[in-house]
């Protein structure tokens, strides 16, 4: 019998949390046995997993004792408190949080784009804001033929980036719409329901840029080993539930003609194409909600640059863009021992 | 007392038509007589300006005898078929629809970006499509400090843009969805409540482009009186009421500062600087609808490119998009005599 891991979910009932579970369960993940850390005003609830009733445990720096892979979607703040606590206790770390990704100490991985960096962790790997991993499972196919040199984004990022409460808040914001009442807004800072907005993180006063949208900059950079990319990116949130989507328009060193680009992308891992220009059909949030595979479509010309191309995608943030990365990530370890 | 004149609307009981007879009232633009003109369906139905009940009258090549202007909101293949009755028996046409925005004999003016081109008309006078509009009411001023070269825009349109069926649409299938029914789906083409999908326009098989992003390529041209222009655009539906958002990249010849930009912007007619990154407050749909203004703001480098500049607009598609810019023109030739 092949070998077995205890494994931990720290943050185990949030949005990530809930869908890192279904993904460990579904593809089958070798689990010997799971903890599911979370604060303690869950402690005594029960989840469950693979027919079996799991009771929630407080996160401590005790909680990681046997655990071999301990996937973290607990915030930043969290990862920064308990990851040592994990490594020390001999656990390898997946982080979904921002807390380590541009630490040159920690790998920044998505396995479609660059699995060689599992190699040199240091007991912690790092899983890329969900809106990064998105853009580089279409980009780095292209990126192979040749070298991405610049990135116009813009993205069209659903509630569930925000967690459950946002989803919940998008919800009730819409139903309280609908029937004329007062609309309640507390987790997002701005009216959700039929309305959108400019991505919440804090705005750096030197760039005017906000968190997420330097996310796409440097964590593109890291995970593309190429610090002279240059990434503009513009983040919106929607009033969507659950799939991000994102305009991308880029430039290589050579150009790459629109055929070439779709046959490198239709046997991309990761990737389906949803391109149907006759029938008007590309990828939707509607069709990549609980899917694996990040949609891209409307691949073309850039108008505007004789070394562009244009595409839209769309793709699960909680799934591609966080819970299923992550266990990817742990499956990518357990092959290579 | 100052000239008034008879004014005719066709295409009256439409979603532009409505707000046409809102901006023609509120903006007491100087009517002698409204002809309120539509198709047979309408005929009898009344609708109401400035205190005064009007009946809906049908739209025949004879409608137009002692026109003086006459608002054409009635879809392209209408304007084919009935603007040169209207221009023979004397009026001047401004035209909301597609028909002749790319003809040479005539001018698609924007008051704040060319008003100088209404001086060239010959009966008729094209109104742009409405994310142009909305577009280069933010870029006009800062393609007057250095010549626009290439614009990269991404744009969240709302269900206006297809009609008031369509915004009705996107309130029964919201409330389907909330309420778990099946949803209905018959004015745009794929289920709008909490998604978003590529601009259900014809794509161009050659380009892979669709028609809302290739009008944001030729418009932009025509009216800024330069085709070397580059125009990228990704055209993108959202489930949001009633205005539009872009998102825009662009470069000039030569680098304008952000503050330059800021302070040309600041004192541009049209155009609302919304851009407060410390309350994280910049142009949102539900700040825009109603407004005559653009809303601009996220003004910011572009880190991709040395000649470059961000910013993020909203805009009332409805109205500077569509109904307001068609009775600003009006005013203009008034203006001019």
């Amino acid at each position: 019998m092949s070998k077995q891991y205890t494994v931990a979910v720290a943050g185990a009932t949030g949005a990530v949390g809930v869908e890192m579970l279904k993904c460990l369960e579904q593809r089958g993940f070798p689990v010997k046995h799971l903890k599911l850390l979370a604060s303690k005003r869950s402690i005594g609830r029960e989840m469950e997993f693979a027919g079996e009733k799991i009771k929630i445990e407080e996160l401590t720096q005790d909680s990681f004792a046997g655990v071999d892979i301990a996937l973290f979607s607990a915030g930043a703040s969290r990862s920064r408190e308990f990851a040592a606590s994990a490594v020390a206790a001999g656990a390898v770390v997946i982080d979904n949080s921002s807390a380590f990704r541009l630490d040159d100490k920690v790998p920044l991985v998505v396995p479609e784009v660059n699995p060689e960096d599992v190699k040199w962790h240091n007991g912690i790997i790092a899983n890329p804001n969900c809106t990064t991993v998105l853009m580089l499972v279409a980009l780095k196919p292209l990126h192979d033929i040749s070298p991405i040199q610049r990135i116009v984004v813009s993205t069209y990022q659903s509630a569930s980036g925000a967690g459950a409460q946002a989803m919940d808040e998008l919800v009730n914001q819409t139903r309280q719409y609908l029937e004329g009442e007062d609309l309640v807004i507390s987790i997002l800072p701005h009216q959700s329901a039929f309305n959108l907005f400019s991505h919440n993180s804090a705005i750096d006063e030197a760039s005017g840029y906000c968190e997420e949208e330097l996310k796409m900059v440097n964590e593109t950079r890291k995970m593309l080993h190429d610090p002279r990319i240059r990434v503009s990116a513009t983040a919106v949130r929607v009033p969507v539930l659950r799939a991000h989507a994102e305009a991308l328009t880029f430039e290589q060193v050579r150009k790459v003609s629109v055929e070439e680009a779709r046959q490198a992308l239709a046997k991309a891992p990761g990737v389906k194409l949803v391109d149907d220009p006759k029938a008007n059909y590309f990828p939707m949030p509607l069709d990549a909600s609980d899917q694996d595979e990040v949609l891209v479509g409307r691949l073309r010309d850039d108008l505007s640059s004789d070394r562009g191309l244009s595409l839209f995608l769309c793709g699960d943030q909680l799934l591609k863009g966080a819970a299923l990365n992550a266990v990817q990530i742990a499956e990518l370890l357990i092959r290579r021992g």
